[in-house]
């Protein structure tokens, strides 16, 4: 017996067997939980002690209270049927990983401090990077989201615009600016308003038709603000929007950046894993020539969260950016090799790399790209049941997995059929066994649909079809489109 | 059988077991392997393959490589001999609880998302407060890492003293100026580069004899600073340095704070935990009226890596300079509930409260006092070793449970000691038995001896200290105290 200071090393043992064994079996059947939970804001705190316990309690004791309490109060994004926002998928090996992980505890901020979750990062970023068309010029760093990897490739673009960043600040500068489309992602502009650039600073390109920024567009906006005296710094091209998954068209921005020598991120973070299909490489044309892209594996790579991808071309900003190294953090090994603490704000680092190597090589890249696949006909299988039905109205392409559509019959008029698709959606929501979310495309409220949860089939996009028409024919037939 | 695009959940159910039980005998016998790893820089990588597979391999052979070609390239963070920077631990219910967060991958980004993620995590940061005595006017919110957790601090106070921040940004401001003292810890000046401050407005205030901030040279600062027209902005003040765990004088700090109106951040990443014992309490005097504080439970509360919390009194600040709520994140709920992508700059989050939640509940309140106190007794057991001992000197107090010395016989010139320790440093963690780091005080270089590891009892201190002594005698005795 080995006990010194942690749970006895046999009490360890039974409780992970029987920890494994309920999530093996919620993994086996994770339908028979709500979808969405119904908890009432308030319902779980209530339900819990206003202070911790003085003394210690069994694990028994404390499992009991967490299926009690805590699993009624959980929304399961591991449910086939969670269709909201952008379904991610913890993927069983991806699980297996990540227990590995928290068991080690290894914290990566120094080579020295774990060389093995060091270099594992270098060579499973090449290996995503290779997957998906990049030359070899771009180096790679996972931090935890895309609003950090977003964060971490303006603040390049900054080092770049602004001389003496790092020891002035901005506090010299003025008219600094970020160009991207107004689909582009809310965190692009939480990432301008950290930096201290500014709301003003921000701005916002017009999108075409498809719901694709507008290049011309974009050239008048820099042309217009230089003349203006203000300072282009970066243009954030997002290929797959959250809204839509419309994707900006890399290669005219890249040629104009490359014009007006300015920074490209281009946001992937969903869509990016598609471009390991041959049929999707087209929407990515361009992204090659980018100076950084964010791709998430905890989005539609079937990873669990959290692990965001920042490709860059340019690691020696990122180092120059972030490199501040103290006496204590200094190791005999500097410079030979990389210390992930260089190149980001965090100083620790979890072993993020050991659950992209570990899915990477257990479902190879080709049962990644059959599965990526069978999302994307899943989505197109339901887009065409939008198309054929007179009462439903496809809102936007379809360029991956995801479907934007309302209700919308002939017969209701044009200001109520919002009303009425926010009625279906809760409606949809309230049954337990799908959850989609919304957007507002040109001011109208679209419904969303994204098949992106490893878990899901052909009969959960049909059973989501089936419920929309259910719960659409109740509420068409109900005196009024209102909220009851 | 379930498979739906996943591993099969037999297989998974199988490997998971097979996982656990590696898992558990590697807690029972964490020093079986080299505490810091013996890799070469390059042998991991290049034991691996440039590519990722084109085929799915089974789980089985994946695990035999990890086995075979990761574990040996791990520095082991949950040996007991690993004594370097801050120890950290990943205690028995801490690993159960990342577990079951990676089976379920809820992610807490809005409440509606997973409410008992979002509930959990004020319940139990409300617990945390009360053990260390923070009033209840006092919010909090997890992050992943005190560089991050700082950041948001900073990020406050900048939206405190910079009108229209969120708008214009910084170019408007001059002289933004943030106090700390030189002891404190890099990531203060990495949140500065990054806000835009720039570190001209970082202001280093020299330190006493014990390495406190001298209060009457911060008044100083400050005072010459409004003479000179600058901003003062924020005081960061440290309890429990990285360096030595030095602790700042908070309450006389919080005065100037509140003289001058400057937000005072405290950083108690480390040493927060031990507030929860009334013989540390006076050292958090004070504590209690600062606008934000951040305490790692990942640092010295037995908490798998990451978990940050951001103790805030004002969260309405916190809010303000981090909510920006796109259409697609919009909820039925808002704003009756709390959505925690409102304060902060990651959306997404992963679900951290329930490990802090389930290793309160496991060791209960008196059990954690009872391990921080064995850590404090241990390090001032070393501590009088090294005091007793003629050819070792200790460079610092010992507050917390992180001793500074050096190896100094009076018979070796001062001019050759740094080689001389530095030496030392390099046999003892070629042992592969303990693993300690360093910093340099006063410009001298000195070992570092932290005791936070959950498994460290005292035979692994008296094992470190028979090695350093070993190791001393055979460095003096050698003919030079050069590097071989």
């Amino acid at each position: 017996m080995t006990r010194v200071g942690d749970m006895d090393a046999e009490e360890f043992r039974r409780e992970a067997h029987r920890i494994v064994d309920w999530i093996a079996d919620y993994l086996a059947h994770p339908e028979k939980f709500r979808v969405l939970s119904s908890a009432r804001p308030g319902d779980i705190r209530d339900a819990l002690p206003a202070s911790a316990p003085e003394h210690g309690e069994p694990f028994d004791r404390v499992f009991a209270d967490f299926e009690r309490t805590i699993v009624p109060g959980l929304t399961h994004w591991n449910h086939p049927g969670f269709f909201a926002y952008f379904a991610t998928s913890a993927s069983g090996p991806g699980i297996l990983a990540e227990t590995l992980a928290a068991g080690l505890n290894v914290q990566a901020m120094l080579w020295r401090t774990s060389p093995a979750a060091t270099e594992l990062e270098d060579v499973t970023l090449g290996w995503l990077a290779r997957l998906i068309g990049l030359p070899p010029a771009f180096g790679g760093v996972i931090y935890d989201t895309a609003s950090i990897s977003t964060l971490h490739a303006l603040a390049c673009a900054r080092t770049v615009s602004v001389p003496h960043i790092r020891s002035r600040g901005l506090s010299g500068t003025r008219g600094l600016r970020v160009y991207f489309s107004e689909d582009a992602h809310s965190s692009v502009e939480k990432a301008i308003v950290l930096l201290g650039i500014g709301l003003d600073g921000a701005c916002r390109i017009p999108v075409d038709a498809r719901r694709a920024m507008r290049v011309e567009a974009l050239e008048r906006a820099i042309e217009e603000d230089l003349s203006a005296g203000r300072t282009p710094a970066a243009v954030v091209a997002t290929a797959g929007t959250t809204s839509t998954t419309a994707v900006d068209p890399v290669a005219p921005i890249a040629d104009v950046c490359r014009r007006h020598d300015l920074w490209l991120h281009v946001d992937a973070a969903y869509a990016g894993a598609a471009a390991m299909l041959p049929e999707c490489r087209q929407w990515f044309d361009g992204m090659e020539r980018a100076d950084s892209i964010v791709i998430n594996p905890h989005k539609w790579l079937f990873t669990p969260f959290d692990l965001s991808v920042l490709f860059c071309r340019r690691m020696d900003v990122l180092h120059e950016t972030f490199s501040l190294v103290p006496e204590y953090l200094r190791t005999p090994e500097s410079p030979r090799v990389r210390n992930l603490m260089d190149t980001g704000i965090q100083l620790g680092r979890r072993f993020r790399a050991l659950k992209l190597w570990m899915i990477l090589r257990y479902f190879g890249a080709d049962g990644i790209r059959a599965r990526l696949a069978e999302h994307m006909r899943l989505a197109r299988l339901f887009a065409s049941w939008v198309d054929a039905d007179q009462d439903f109205e496809r809102l936007a392409d379809v360029p991956f997995s995801v479907v934007c559509f309302r209700c919308a019959p002939a017969r209701v008029p044009e200001q109520a059929l919002d009303a009425l698709n926010e009625q279906l959606l809760d409606r949809v929501n309230a049954s337990g066994e799908v959850f989609l979310s919304h957007t507002k495309l040109d001011g109208k409220l679209a419904l969303r649909l994204a098949v992106c949860q490893i878990r899901t089939t052909e009969s959960h996009v049909a059973q989501a079809w089936e419920l929309l028409s259910r719960e659409a024919a109740i509420v068409l037939s109900s005196a009024s489109p209102e909220r009851p």
